[in-house]
């Protein structure tokens, strides 16, 4: 009997620990979930073992983890040292869907010495993309051919004409405010050999059109820091590295005006939000012209027709109504998601979907060739969404293949190396999360 | 005999020195400048008192505070609470021309207890801003008129015409660095009763036209946070507070650009900065196109005319030259200072100028009256600036009233209360410092 534990079963949980129940008596496994709020979650797994637990009881999570033979910890991000921390003590293998930081990497030896591994970045994004990338990076090197430019997205997206009165054509399919603050920061790449640079509130109006067969046309806008991917996926030397993520086409030309506005701010609290309507919190960022209407002051601010497809986007989603925002306080950024998360949260008739699109250009001898590789998920429901899945699954396939002994890598890793990304991704094809490929001379 | 001790002797500190050293011998004074670079200051202000200082060195500095009567700091302002710190503890009066900090503040019954005073904000802007618009507003409260609306615009300038060939009318007349990184952060004031915010990515789009009779035409964009001068000059109530920068017209579009392009950012450091050019900086935040100039990419980006104003104010600024940018790494912020100071900075022939402005609107009984009022000062050369004089001026009257017992004010403080303004402002005026009032029906 292997024991594994989940820590935290919020909403990104749900397909990670579906998957383990339904796997645990064939494999062994006894399995228990360890959260704050356990009679919730009981509820939400009948017939699971949940634990109270919060994290900052040191003593009962190290006497956890030390009962425990592997670890998946779904706790907000920040809080994953501490986990990792105990389980380099106690010499137990973790695996978590968020990003590797410096203070996780510098436990590496002692995980090591413990005869114990650490993932980190194993869920989609960051995971799938890193994986489904290294499987044709490793192969067009295996080749003898050399790699000349990269390009990768990704999206959460409503299905396909999911709802089709919904103009953005976009929900919150997972964490809202993540999707609020997205691209805030600096964006870097490399573009044929050139450094680039993005400043946020330009990024929502420098997209590229890519189309993807079968599912037509995204727009897509860069991500963060691509130049990291550099050394991640040992590309040095390559000329074009660009990292983005996927929208419906129009969608950020009607977000940019958020941006714009400020709407997006997250850096100070705005005055007197409790008295404040949808359509006061808009008329804050506008010039004073009492004669003009809001409207008006938003269209001519922004340079938009009053019947432009924008404006119809932001009259939809309800900013220029008199409805009380519903917060104390908060900054402009919480502000605007609580208003449209009253358009924008998924109902029961929803399904999600997740885009996922590569593009490798290289040489071959003295031809240029292009291979475009792109996976589209769907979800079932609104609980088993496929952003659930495709976070969960190669957290639990991972977790039983290192319970299998088929994945022994002491120390601290992320997905890019061949031991982890192969056997995962069989797996995953198996239960239909494949890529399509397509490969052209270019 | 007093002893007054000047700690930095950096470009702001000239005109301070200088008033003390041509006041020391008529009031008995002996002044001390604490300087790193001692030989250098040797040079600048012969016959005074060196002595080669560093403030990290906390045993020499706290003898050499302990034996002074009155301090005025022109460190760096994030040094200041260290100077604050050993003032409080040996009840030794303080002066600087920086923003009162919170940790400054919480020394207040410490300064109180050992009968000091500590005055911040005795400067420029902050400092001659506070005095002379307290000014007006105690008089309009006096006369039991009730304030309405307050505008308040300070401009540190080239002089009037001084440089017809610079399209920009511009030059760094004061720390460089904070030209450059003018208006980051969020922009908050109050209009007709309404919370209005600008994003600084907006900020020199939205500017006012303010006329200064005999000076003409100016333009203002708005400072930081307005709205904590509601407390600070108790204007409670009030239906407009707005605060802002006087630029010469036409400065704050062409301006726009750099901040649009991203070329103002100081959060991240760009790469290769070492075999940089000024075009290629300005080309790392344009399109990859390599068919197109550099050029017409910007102008383009922008939505500018080839042949427009901002354009030829960016040629002639250097920005498209092949020169190497001359730094081994950097901000975007840094590089672009960098590239500016070769144009910017001022000559044997410049003079500057400073420019503040009010306008207050207030109702006496049926009737809403407007007060207008302004300063003009000119810079003598381009060593005694007017900078430099409408910075060091108010610090040494300050000081001068202190050590004659004609302020008396223990505590911590800027200068909104009567007791400094009013003997400050009367001998500042007699100076030349003079404000120019006009008053009108509105």
């Amino acid at each position: 009997m292997r024991k594994i534990l989940v820590l935290g079963a919020g909403k990104s949980s749900t397909s990670l620990i579906q998957y383990l129940q339904d796997h645990a008596e064939k494999f062994n496994w006894q399995l228990s979930i360890c959260e704050q709020n356990a009679r919730a979650t009981r509820k939400k797994f009948p017939g699971a073992t949940v634990i109270a637990f919060d994290i900052n009881n040191s003593e009962k999570s190290k006497k956890l983890i030390r009962e425990a033979d592997l670890i998946i910890s779904m706790l907000p991000a920040f809080l994953h040292v501490k986990v990792a921390e105990m389980c380099a003590e106690y010499g137990k293998d973790l695996l978590t869907a968020s990003y590797l930081t410096d203070e996780i990497k510098n436990l590496d030896a002692r995980f090591k010495s413990n005869n114990a591994m650490c993932i980190m970045e194993m869920g989609l994004d960051p995971g799938i993309d890193h994986m489904s990338a290294m499987k044709v990076l490793d192969r067009i090197k295996n080749d003898g051919n050399r790699l000349l430019e990269f390009e990768t997205f990704t999206g959460g997206l409503l299905a396909d004409n999911n709802e089709k009165d919904n103009p953005w054509q976009y929900k919150f399919t997972w964490n809202p405010r993540n999707v609020v603050m997205a691209g805030t920061g600096n964006v870097k790449f490399i573009q044929r050999g050139r450094y680039k640079y993005i400043p946020y509130h330009k990024l929502f109006s420098r997209t590229e059109i890519i189309h993807i067969p079968g599912y037509g046309y995204f727009e897509g806008y860069a991500n963060r820091d691509s130049l990291k991917y550099l050394d991640l996926y040992n590309l040095k030397g390559i000329k074009t590295l660009y990292r983005g993520t996927l929208r419906r086409p129009g969608f950020c030309k009607a977000w940019d005006i958020f941006v714009q506005i400020g709407a997006t701010d997250d850096t100070y609290k705005m005055e007197k939000v409790d008295k404040m309507t949808h359509r006061q919190f808009i008329n804050s960022f506008l010039s004073y012209n009492p004669g003009d209407s809001i409207e008006l002051k938003l269209a001519h601010y922004m340079n938009l027709g009053m019947e432009s497809d924008e404006m119809y986007k932001l009259k939809w989603s309800g900013i220029f109504s008199e409805e009380l925002v519903g917060l104390d306080e908060g900054t402009p950024a919480q502000i605007l998601e609580h208003i449209l998360k009253k358009k924008w949260s998924m109902d029961a008739n929803d399904k999600d979907m997740i885009v996922m699109w590569h593009k490798f250009d290289y040489k071959a001898g003295d031809r240029k060739k292009q291979i475009q590789a792109h996976m589209v998920v769907t979800g079932d429901d609104e609980v088993n969404t496929a952003m659930s899945k495709s976070v969960g699954f190669p957290l639990a396939i991972a977790a039983k293949l290192i319970l299998e002994n088929k994945i022994t890598l002491p120390g601290v890793h992320i997905p890019t190396e061949k031991e982890i990304y192969e056997p995962v991704l069989n797996e995953l094809e198996s239960m239909g999360f494949e890529f399509s490929e397509r490969e052209t001379l270019s």
